[in-house]
């Protein structure tokens, strides 16, 4: 780089020529701290990625091998930038688990449901647009909100899930300070991280509430199906079809490897979704949609559920035994499904500040800063359950025992914690 | 929808929530000549979908389930946001074909390259920015540059390519104008439409005029190891590492069902570029990727690629003998690798026009205004030879001469051919 007329650095050239957009990109919490997690010493109870070591894999690769001898020419080829035809009927029969009736035209197949999240940023979102979002939210969608420039304001939560009255509340604010409330980013069923769930009674009132805003609604649904008893309740797109786009994934129903998602959408907007994403990747995977077509017709999926449901359920209540039993200072919710704890720790400790401790005492956790938009839920955590055996969660929240109680004495005697954040973030991969 | 105060309408009650980018979104040429180009009587001489009928399919079925028995746990896992890093150091290996040194962190993976092309156009295009793209250029860039709100300028290209004086002078303006362009998008081999390669003697001069205006080159190359004689020419990246942003794609070399394709870039802005792709898709595919690195481990993949050049130029020449025989009135490029033959109509007809009376005679292509951004083009038209059988191009080249005679005769006799494009456009899947 010799003349270029605008601003360069040493380090990168190029630094003058990024997008409004990029200034704003900066490397998730949970990224940073998927490095530490990855070292076979540490318990992670931190990632979001599913147990997936007990699906009958030969049986898989036969199936697989055999859709590449039987029509793989098919398999290898672009496909439809919607998704595949067949494919999409069967999402709509997985959508009906949920009280969901739709038609597979209005299904968009994406490259995992963060493609799916991307694009609705995309056809909605203009710079300074305002999403709503529980507090706390999920981390991807935070960052997809933030890479469209969109500005998150949070609405609460409670042991039911989002509060009708108090969402009605912020619209109305929001409204009255002449700001544009675009979507209702929600994850109903066994939120991420909250670990609630939206009560039946409350999704009629929470859509009204949306409605009477125009305010269309995001349900970010991937764990819907993973709840530990009874039935699945019905989504609010089974409620309201013509004001919700709804996301759904196979990542923890059945794998993530082949990043097959999808949208649901009200007619118009699933072209616009369709456009968007054949702009974005032209098509998704053939080889992966049919693999996962493939799995849903000719294995027992239904199955594979109920036996991830047990196997989530066992795992959970280790979590929360370990809890019962080292962290009575704490609190915490007891989710009913999917894979997530979310902790309250005494007053005063500071789970970002606390993590470099935890690394050491190889355990680690996301501090619940990641989860907000506004820097608040430093007084919380996220603790996964899904991935690592009963066993290895008890010995984790025995050891984030030690550094509490270690953490809440220092806070005794001198008032607060020493920082200790410093030089702990370094890049590693991304996870839900 | 009841009470919703953004205007919608009864069609699409979102209609007022859609983002400044959306409005502008539309369906392009490609896609509606694609529903047509389906019909098997038609002879789709449209698309760019490569002919994969020859891959040793059940060797590959094999392997990839013999894959998933040995590795499943983490072709099905989620993985890295870059992407696999045995994969990108196999990526780094294909690329020194092309005289490029690059190191695997260097290399982000990606949902085919079409998903790069997307992440670059995020991180680099602020609304109102320009492009400088070749007069035509690839329909899917110029899709993703608008879906950017990001104005294309044209630079023109002979039979060389891309004339470096000619960029000089465009850049020149640009500034003049106080206009900022910031990439300069460029497919040196084998043109997508235009059928032409920049020679080897321009490209350090293409170079030296992007950098002394500080402009970043985007170098598309999915065709550069499909040329028919001799050795692959050296990569604008491979003379410039720290001006260029390098697309590769498997898509041409070996099938785009997995859809993996991969940027190369400068150190700072690959680390913005796997930020974004975190934040879009989480990350690529581990079973596509698996599959990849596993053929091209476990196969003889240059003896796959050299077996689609005799292919590709045994289809290059049925078309151009069938175009010396049936179409004397037209010009047209003989493309020395690649899909694509670029075809100027005699004087006075339209392609676009011409369309429907071509599908009633049972022969698609894509009219050249597809691809300009300026709605120039008209007089142009790309026929692909990749897909079809040399019989069904000759075919295909003898309807389509039926078709442009006839038109040319009604030019003569009236001065201009009626209008008959009223109804053709359908929508129909993507393809390059």
């Amino acid at each position: 780089m010799s003349t270029q007329p605008q601003a360069g650095t040493r380090l990168d050239p190029w630094y003058g020529s990024y997008s409004q957009r990029t200034h704003g990109m900066r490397a998730s919490e949970i990224r940073a701290l998927f490095a530490v997690a990855n070292r076979p010493e540490v318990v992670s109870l931190a990632g979001g990625m599913p147990n997936i070591a007990d699906l009958p894999m030969a049986s898989i690769a036969d199936a697989v091998a055999d859709l590449l001898r039987r029509d793989g020419a098919r398999a290898l080829q672009y496909g439809s930038g919607q998704g595949d035809p067949v494919l999409r009927g069967q999402i709509a029969d997985v959508m009906s688990l949920e009280h969901i009736n739709a038609h597979p035209d209005d299904v968009v197949v994406t490259t995992g449901s963060q493609q799916a999240l991307d694009l609705v940023a995309r056809i909605f979102l203009d710079p300074g647009d305002v999403v709503v979002a529980e507090a706390p939210s999920y981390v991807g969608a935070l960052g997809v909100f933030r890479a469209y420039e969109a500005e998150v304001v949070h609405t609460p939560m409670d042991a039911h899930g989002l509060v009708p009255e108090a969402l009605d509340e912020v619209l109305t604010q929001l409204a009255a300070s002449g700001r544009r409330a675009k979507l209702l980013y929600t994850v109903p069923n066994f939120h991420n991280p909250g670990g609630v769930t939206l009560s039946l009674e409350r999704r009629p009132r929470v859509i009204e509430v949306a409605r009477r805003h125009g305010v269309l609604i995001l349900e970010d649904n991937p764990y819907g199906l993973l709840g530990f008893d009874g039935e699945p309740l019905p989504a609010l797109a089974s409620m309201a079809p013509d004001d919700v786009v709804y996301l759904g994934s196979f990542s923890k129903t059945f794998a993530p490897g082949y990043r097959v998602g999808w949208a649901l959408a009200p007619h118009a907007v699933r072209e616009k979704l369709v456009l968007a994403s054949e702009s974005a990747i032209l098509c998704p995977s053939n080889a992966g949609q049919l693999a996962i077509s493939t799995y849903l017709s000719q294995f027992d999926w239904r199955g594979q559920v109920k036996e991830y449901r047990r196997m989530y359920a066992e795992r959970r209540d280790a979590m929360v035994g370990a809890l019962q039993e080292y962290l009575p200072t704490c609190s915490w919710t007891t989710p009913e499904g999917g894979f997530y704890v979310w902790l309250k720790l005494p007053e005063g400790l500071d789970a970002r500040e606390m993590l470099p401790r935890a690394v050491t005492s190889l355990v680690a956790y996301v501090p619940g800063t990641a989860f907000y938009a506004d820097g608040s839920g430093a007084g919380h955590l996220r603790l996964s359950y899904c991935y690592p055996t009963p066993e290895r969660i008890v010995e984790g929240v025995r050891r984030l025992a030690g550094v509490v109680n270690a953490e809440a004495d220092l806070v005794a005697m001198f008032g607060t914690a020493p920082s200790r954040t410093d030089g702990v973030e370094t890049p590693g991969p991304a996870t839900p």
